[in-house]
């Protein structure tokens, strides 16, 4: 039984049947925004809708069935779970926001389709080599965020009353959005040497910023740079292997007319 | 005589006939623009693009002669066909705005210069590499529009109002073009968890497009650098064989020797 | 008489002392832009200005007398006597924007310190690689100012009234710089389907941009590579040839050891 | 005792005690930024703030007494010493602002963590290499900023009032904040030919620093791709090394062979 519902579950049929009802919920749940349609067909909508998230919870169960504890072990499952779990939680009251989360259950569409699933992989394993630049980063606006909070704190309460708003104001810095017209020239009406404390922090996360994005560059050229050469040495090394063979063959002939002399 | 023809249409005389004339209509169209000259000389750079329209028609029609159903298969000639058929078109009514697209007529200077056309199918070339990083961006899109559309849409129906509203507004967020004092900072006076919708929105979609393009550059220069070590290996192949030719007469040349004692 | 003033121009020390004039000069007309200082000091300021003018001047006049009709061939010696001539223009009425152009003498720092003048030279050695792009990039602009002005001028004529303004808003629009905010959404209110125009604008252009500049890294990284692989291959070439010299040497011994053999 | 000490200060133990009172530090001095918390807690923060400040005045007098005069030949140290010596500043009248400037202690955590101190050691190693563009870039300012005082300045003095002002706003105009709505389009209002200025100094100050950035690409890249083929040459040369050796002790056994036979 179990043997059986595994072979379904890994059969090319079954994933495209999925991908198609994903597809076909993304498309339902697009459908809901427009009050238009809602008003007249929101029944058949939502009717589809749940048998839709029915199929999801199924196939969830199937695969907790046949993988057994296995299954929280893979952060693609456990992704799959936590975005059909959030469908079933009651959306009323504080958690009215999880309705809008429904439509999450599409990104499902990543952890089905292979060539999505390894982008996303690659993207989160170019993460690591970051690390020392992400850390700083966070770092530097830590430092720069309480700063500002003390500085300009005061005198403006909406961008820098606590250590949140600075941050916040400080990422829009860091994006150069309005970072002049509309934060940095406003500051320095009241502190005229605020652009000591802004033209550095720019200057400084920017560069962060793209040696961040260069460093990616650079380490994921030097894998291919690297085994192209590895490729190149290993036929060198046969090659040079197979020249040394003939010489050795050649050197025993030569001993073998040696000894033949001598005998 | 279809072979006359075509003999002529592929004789750099007319290619650079050709460009002469695009220049001419580009510099005519450019001159339609402006009310004083259009009062002035008006009839003359009418008649003057009614006349180069001719010629362009008769152009495609010798092409369609010379070259048959073939000329439906080769993108650029649907490219030519279209740009002058749009001119062609009765621009009254609803379709004036077609008036407008005569200027593209100017475009076809890159199906014409073979060098511009080299770098357009370089740039489209470059595309099916980058197919998944797309559709993971379009699906990121989709589902973060739905999302907003549902989060923010009563309350700014401007920016939020529709799926078709929502996708512009993220795209002008993905530009940082006035994403925090334009959009996110009014949003945030409602919704004063906004950002957590946001940020993660411009930090994963600005990455996603970071590598769409570093993925480009590794592609290309992987291309280069393949070849060059390819070269390199082929004449460490050359270089090896030649030794090994040289160490095989070598090694006839003594068992000769050899031969020739034992006799 | 010419020769000793040719060695005295190319002197180190004739070198360091303009760099010390260049400056001194600019710290003349930066302090010039201060009014209060400019009432106690003004007549040393223009007075010292107009020593060094005269400076320039003679030097100039030496390298002419030196080089004679060559002195016009050298791109650098052009750009140093254009800009001493804007400073002997009268610089009065319609051209007092000439005394605001002083400034442009400081720019000489490039042509006279070598490492300043090898970096302009890369840049410009840049620009023909990137010849195609740019025409394309032209041929955009052209096509969707023109456009652009028969689309939106009526309506918009201070950023879309002729096809210099629309150029000039399409190149902000380009920059990204209050795209949406300040340009598209307000079209849009008007033309609601200008996002059809913008968009596409938008996307083609930055693609454009990115891939004019990755295509310099790309060729600047294809030479390093092609230069770097050439030494290796040459290294290759040597070390074969030692190995075949060798083989060559011990042919020529075993045919000797064959021939006595046989007498 | 003077090595007791140092075997101390080096240990692991101590690095991580260090480590640790630096994160509480910024915890303490984040919670700081809250008034709720300080009218609470205040004295109990205030109070361990200054223990934790006495603790690196110790830790500095122990790496003073131990390195003696070598302490200061170290930049980081010298930074240690910087970013405490600020908190030991009296914080009163104009100096006040040095209150908030006792954040930057929590800098003091990429000197201890070798993984921070190498990031940020890399990016300065990066600088010199772009010393001559960097050069380049302060003279376009200067120029630039000289020009725009005298061209503008008496209309505009709020953004062009001073070459200060100037560079503020130049600055402000490469990273394309603003740049048209907010500072040219008014400018072009008084001055119509202002784009002449305002354009090339967009278009040549943003190439500068694109170039500035791949140069630091191009030359990280050529480090490693000239560090990999040094290693295959390496190779290539002990292999070619090994053949000529082997070839050589066949040519001593030919000539014995042949000396043999002469006997």
């Amino acid at each position: 039984m179990r043997d059986r519902l595994k072979s379904l579950i890994d059969s090319p049929a079954w994933e495209r049947a999925i991908i198609a009802i994903i597809l076909l919920n993304a498309l339902i749940l697009g459908l809901e925004t427009d009050p238009g349609i809602m008003a007249r067909f929101g029944w058949v909508l939502q009717g589809l809708d749940r048998i839709i998230l029915a199929i999801f919870v199924v196939e969830i169960l199937v695969r907790l069935y046949v993988h057994g504890l296995k299954f929280f072990r893979d952060p693609w499952s456990l992704f799959d779970f936590a975005v059909v779990a959030i469908a079933l939680l009651p959306a009323t009251g504080p958690l009215q926001v999880l309705r809008a989360l429904r439509i999450l259950r599409v990104m499902r569409l990543i952890s089905v389709v292979p060539s999505l699933r390894r982008v996303i992989g690659g993207l989160i394993a170019a993460l690591p080599g970051m690390a020392s630049i992400i850390v700083l980063l966070a770092l530097v606006f830590y430092v720069f965020a309480v700063m500002a909070t003390n500085l300009f704190g005061a005198s403006f309460p909406d961008w820098f009353g606590s250590i949140g708003a600075s941050v916040y104001t400080l990422f829009q810095v860091m994006t150069l959005e309005s970072w002049s017209m509309g934060i940095v020239r406003p500051v320095m009406e009241v502190y005229p040497q605020a652009w000591l404390f802004f033209v550095p922090f720019i200057v400084s996360t920017t560069y962060a910023v793209l040696n961040l994005f260069i460093g990616v560059i650079v380490s994921a050229m030097q894998q291919d740079a690297e085994s192209a050469a590895e490729t190149s040495r290993e036929e060198l090394r046969n090659g040079n292997e197979a020249v040394l063979e003939e010489l050795r063959a050649l050197r025993a002939e030569i001993a073998a007319l040696r000894r033949e002399r001598e005998r």
